[in-house]
Order: structure tokens, then C-alpha cells, then sequence
């Protein structure tokens, strides 16, 4: 029983058999769109939250561990990357980090329910600041279908910062979208998909590495980091490359980029790559 | 609200405002010893699980991920640790890991309360299976008063595998009880300390880092890892060396020694030597 004297946000993980919770202090919103009902709590010590359908998207406190590990690992794996493509990632965190690197010269977002990016302005704010960088192109429409029409080889990333694999997002986790995904890739590209919890999502990992391996890549990484929100606090990021391997970010680099971050560095990146599965 | 067609086991972090639950099937013992209470439970997905005066201390399904990382990379910096002291860690899960080295030739366990080990034996067998090893000695016995009678410099390696530093463990976050693990290590010898939540507990690690700074250690880390069982799922164990630096671990002595880990490899230890907190 958790404590009547504080409101709770519990999310149930029911396939494994636990469930974490937050102390809430009010509901700032409650929104039910043609695609899912999106909620934003502010908590007593996480800062504001984000829930999709009942699951936990992001709070204040944590969603640096995520956000970083999505995109820094990839960004830095490549030698230079210029065309970025975010497919979902609403909350523009991931876009965010993307734009933090200088070789960027276009970063596309392709959320499919534009109340996401809007909530997401007024919840939390600090990671739409570079929303109107003139290298972000915020779209509102369907993933799936953007990808068939972009012209191949015209990518060097495609991140995939999608929710669950049920409802809206069920598609990304299929076979025909990853194909998509290497077609879109020049060479040397990344693809990089959230892959859920190495401890508990072992069969999802190994069938989005199938996927990966029957499209063609040559290279397959899972990268586990720590993300108290999501099931486990263990989560993980997985990545293909097309015709080139995954190599950690080299120091230099990094250090010249001048990029300031939490938990992402050349050290950890190396950490997360030899993740065991 | 947590459903109530399962019964839950939850854990209450007060000061960070979150919550983590298990269902479980049925309690397998109760016992109140002249230290603590000691429950035991058998969970729906994750095995058994200990706690102590409320706390969740271990499961099944996750313990592999804290007792690799308390143990390998404080074994694996030091070149040739022979001799092992662990206060606490009465579930024998750092003893059965800090076993599986060839080079040490004695482990002394110091726990205060023998109940937690005869608990372990019956209930997480698995982590008990080397106790019978003639290298393992199991004292039960106050750990401050123990440290104080160990000859200066006896010590390669000490492990503090305690409980949260409330209760009978709360000496040991102390800095006199730093104090007497320096005096008892020899020269490159290396104190490991859990230390809790890179996340949630920055202050404590700092006072951690603070009291082995005034022992005189010359180099600490603090390694972050996963660790689902405990708060905000992404916990530490902070070292300090006596007279000289904390490497991580050599690739081909890792391979050499034929231990078999689920987490731990000498990426994963550069990894998380290079924690920012």
C-alpha cells in the first residue's frame, strides 16, 4: 500500500510484475487526442510529468539520461553527421541534443500528434529552447509514411524516440519500417531505436536486432544506460549501421565539440556499446 | 492506485518521492532478530526478494548487477588482492563474487546480524553456494569493533556491502570508520563503499567522498550502475585507494581469469569509472 497522505501516479508494469510511482502534487493537463490521452502532472520532487495512455513518457528530473544516450552515442559514432531525421520524440528532447552539434545542417521531427510538441512548449520548456533553430523542421505527421517518400541514401540518422510498442507507435517496431529506415540511410548511416529494458525486454531486443540484421545493416549495438522512469530503470538504445561499424565517440572529439553534458562521454559510450545482452 | 487483484510489496523512497512495488505471492518468513526485521517474499516475476526494516535489499532477478560491480572492478584494479574483508553483505552475494578470483586467498565476511545469512541459505541459495570454500570465513560480529583490531596494513581490499545508512549500519557512512579502513589496508589497497543513487543522493556521496578525502586516500570514484531494486533504479559504490590510482580493468586479465559475469566487462568498468556526478 503506498501512503494515503501523499496523491500517487503509479504506472503498472503488468508483464513484469512491478510498478513504480511518483508523489503528485495537481493534473496541469488532460488531453485526449486522435491518437492517445496525454496527461502532465507536476510531481512533488521530479518536476513536471509527462504520461501517454497511463505509461510514463518523461519527467523533469531524469529525462537527461535518455535524451543523451539516444542521440550523443550515434551523433559522435558518425564522422559528421548533416542530415538528422527524429521519427516521433514529440517532447523535442532528442531534437534538443541533436542540435547541439555543429555538423547538423537539417534535423527533421516527425511526430504524428502535434499536442505532444505542444504540451511539451509549455511543460517543459527547456527542451523546446532550440525549436526555432532554422536547422529544425518540426513536422506533424505519420512516420511510417514520411520515410517511404524520402529518396534513399538521403540520411546520415534516423532516430526512432517512439513510445511502446503498442498503439500508435506499433508500426516502428515492424520489419517494413526498418527496411524503410536502411533505404533512407546513406552509407555509414545510423539507425537508432529505443529498445526498451535489457532486463526485461530481452525477446523485444532480439527482435529488433533480427529486423536490423534481415534489412541489410552490417553493425548492431544495444546500449543499456540507466532511466529511473521507465520500467527497471534500466533501458537501453539500439543501433545499426549501414555498410560501416559503431565505434565509441573519440575524446577529442568530444572535448572539441564543446558539448556539456550529464551523463553521456567518450567513456560511458564505450561502457554502454559492450552492454551484454 | 496499484490493482488489487495482485498483493503488492512496495518501498516508499520518502525524501525522493517515488515508489517501487513488486507483486508477491505469499511471505516466506518474518523474523525479528535483536538488530532488525527481516522479511522474506516470493514475488510473481522476480524471484525472491529480502527486506529489511521495510527496505528492499535484494531479488532473485537483479541481485547479479550490484554484487558484480561492488566486487570485479575493485578486484580487477588492484593487481593482486589475496586478502578480502566484506562488512555486511550477509546474503554472501559480494563473498560468492569476490570468490570466483583466483588470487584471494582469504575473505573474511564480517555481518552483524547471522539471521540475513541463514535467511540467504534457505532462500537465495544460489548467492550461499561458496561458503563452504576454505578460502571464505563467515564471522558474525560487529564490523566497527572488528576493523579496529585488524594489524595496520593486513587489508588488499575492504567492501562495504551495508544497508542504507540509517539503523545498524550507520556507522559505517561514518568518517572514523574510514579512518580505521585506511589504517587496515595496505599499500594499493582499495576501500569500496556502496553509496547509494547517483541521482538521489548526491550529498551523501559527497560526504562519502569528503571523509575518504581526510583519511588520507589518494584517488575515489564513484561508479554509477543499473540496479532496479533500489531507488530511482541507477545506483553507485564508491572507492577509494590507498597510495595509488584506480585503472580499470586490463581486457586480457579479465579474460584470462574465466570469470563469468552478466554486467560487468572491462568496458563496462571504464564506463563507469567515468560517472559524472
Amino acid at each position: 500500500m503506498l501512503p494515503a497522505n501523499e496523491k500517487w501516479f503509479s504506472e503498472v508494469h503488468k508483464d513484469a510484475g512491478s510498478a513504480w510511482s511518483l508523489a503528485v502534487e495537481t493534473r496541469l493537463a488532460h488531453e485526449t487526442t486522435d491518437y492517445q490521452t496525454i496527461e502532465i502532472y507536476k510531481t512533488r520532487d521530479w518536476g513536471n510529468l509527462m504520461v501517454i495512455d497511463g505509461f510514463v513518457m518523461l519527467t523533469t528530473r531524469d529525462n537527461f539520461l535518455y535524451h543523451e544516450m539516444l542521440t550523443h552515442p550515434a551523433l559522435f559514432s558518425h564522422p559528421a553527421p548533416k542530415r538528422v531525421l527524429i521519427i516521433g520524440g514529440g517532447d523535442c528532447g532528442t531534437l534538443s541534443e541533436v542540435l547541439k552539434h555543429r555538423s547538423v545542417e537539417q534535423c527533421t521531427q516527425v511526430e504524428i500528434d502535434e499536442m505532444v510538441t505542444r504540451l511539451a512548449e509549455k511543460h517543459f520548456p527547456e527542451l523546446c529552447e532550440r525549436n526555432d533553430d532554422p536547422r529544425a523542421e518540426l513536422l506533424f505527421d505519420d512516420g511510417l509514411a514520411h520515410i517511404k517518400q524520402l529518396d534513399p541514401g538521403s540520411m546520415d540518422l534516423i532516430i526512432v524516440d517512439s513510445t511502446d510498442p503498442i498503439g500508435p507507435a506499433e508500426g516502428l517496431f515492424g520489419p517494413g519500417f526498418v527496411v524503410d529506415c536502411y533505404r533512407a540511410l546513406a552509407d555509414g548511416g545510423i539507425l537508432v531505436q529505443q529498445s526498451e529494458s535489457p532486463l526485461l525486454h530481452k525477446d523485444l531486443i532480439a527482435g529488433i536486432r533480427e529486423n536490423m540484421t534481415k534489412a541489410g545493416f552490417t553493425d548492431i549495438k544495444t546500449l543499456g544506460f540507466p532511466q529511473p522512469c521507465y520500467p527497471s530503470g534500466w533501458w537501453s538504445a539500439t543501433q545499426a549501421r549501414k555498410n560501416a561499424t559503431i565505434e565509441a565517440a573519440e575524446p577529442q572529439r568530444f572535448v572539441a565539440s564543446g558539448i556539456q553534458t550529464r551523463y553521456f562521454n567518450p567513456d560511458v559510450h564505450r561502457g554502454a556499446l559492450a552492454t551484454q545482452l
